[in-house]
């Protein structure tokens, strides 16, 4: 029986499509784009502890859509928060005993087995870690008179999942909450700890937009990396 | 008639996507990616100047291929050089006379005639403009000792095409190379020059990989910005 857990993150509401209902709960091949993401981390390994979390409005909808979808597939479901960090914390207090906790963003569908695989052995090893892919893209930074180029080779994109021991996450979500908490990998080094990156994968999207969704559905059966 | 001018760059041979071909000579819509963004510089102003500078070992493939394809395209091929640098200097040298030019990755076929004029308006207006997005993902960049979290919301992803006055952008070009010239952009505010950001489109990506010419065959007859 595995000691780990995944906290997946749906919390927001999914305004920001001008959806009727959350971008997590979008059809991408016949099945919702949390569904996919749930499923993922079930491969991985059937005994990991999944809390999803979910807008507490958006709870029913997700029931009802998901009773037929996933008999054989066990995870707790906890109301979201505020921001993303309020939603974290609920998903942590759910979480009593294990070894290293996987936050994962519920719209980062096309996650694979082999990425939370190494990301989870990475953890295992170094305490954390965080899937990171080089920039792809010419860079400029904004400054107070204009702008100036940034050196992309220093750069890196961050994606989920973000991999950190448990008790140091529980202790880090203990803080109070500040605007620059954006992701756990932010709320984690405020305590000192050093963040380890881990390879990431281009096809690891997060579907924030219609355009991403399309993206999403080419890639879904697709083998690039 | 009109007194500007564009450099479709794609100088390249393209051995990064371990194809025969470049990537800007592969097929999109059943024609060459690099048939795209010349038909839409061209549908944006007929008259037009355009350099088209290829790699010298596949001008004459691309005279074949292109034979057929635009009888009423009429442009200059220019041979590319070591560095990106080099070859759009080699594409300046065949313009005498431009109020604007323009400098267009050929690997960008998903270019829009709305971002073109809006971007020639305004440089004819500011002297230059180069195109932009915000940043999407969550970023972190390497330090000597590790790595840290970078403020996206300062952070813009750099398009093409990038456009200036054309005696700017000879006098820039005038310069001894430097490897920090990885677009035009930084090589014009070398000489002190302020550069104007301008609406990028998230469509135009430029396509360096298999999956990225996947994700333009989904985006090219989508609506999405």
């Amino acid at each position: 029986m595995s000691g780990d857990a995944v906290i997946i993150v749906a919390g927001g509401e999914g305004k920001r499509m001008g959806h009727p209902v959350p971008k997590q709960f979008l059809i991408l091949d016949r099945r919702p784009v949390l569904w996919h993401a749930l499923t993922a981390f079930h491969r991985y390994d059937p005994d990991l502890t999944i809390i999803l979390v979910l807008h507490k409005d958006w709870i029913p909808k997700w029931k009802e859509i998901s009773a037929s979808l996933h008999p054989d597939i066990r995870y707790h479901i906890t109301a979201g928060g505020r921001t993303r960090f309020h939603s974290v914390k609920n998903g942590l207090a759910r979480i009593e005993k294990a070894d290293l906790v996987a936050v994962h963003d519920a719209s980062r569908p096309l996650i694979t087995t082999s990425l939370i695989d190494h990301a989870f052995k990475t953890a295992r090893r170094k305490g954390n870690a965080v899937p990171a892919i080089p920039a792809t893209d010419s860079l400029r930074i904004i400054t107070p008179d204009g702008n100036k180029p940034l050196d992309r080779s220093t750069v890196r994109y961050i994606q989920t999942p973000q991999i950190f021991r448990m008790d140091i996450l529980k202790k880090a979500f203990r803080q109070t909450y500040r605007p620059e908490f954006t992701d756990e990998a932010t709320v984690v080094e405020t305590l000192g700890e050093s963040i380890h990156l881990t390879e990431g994968e281009r096809r690891n999207i997060k579907i924030t937009t219609e355009m991403d969704l399309k993206i999403a559905k080419t890639l879904l059966y697709s083998d690039d990396q």
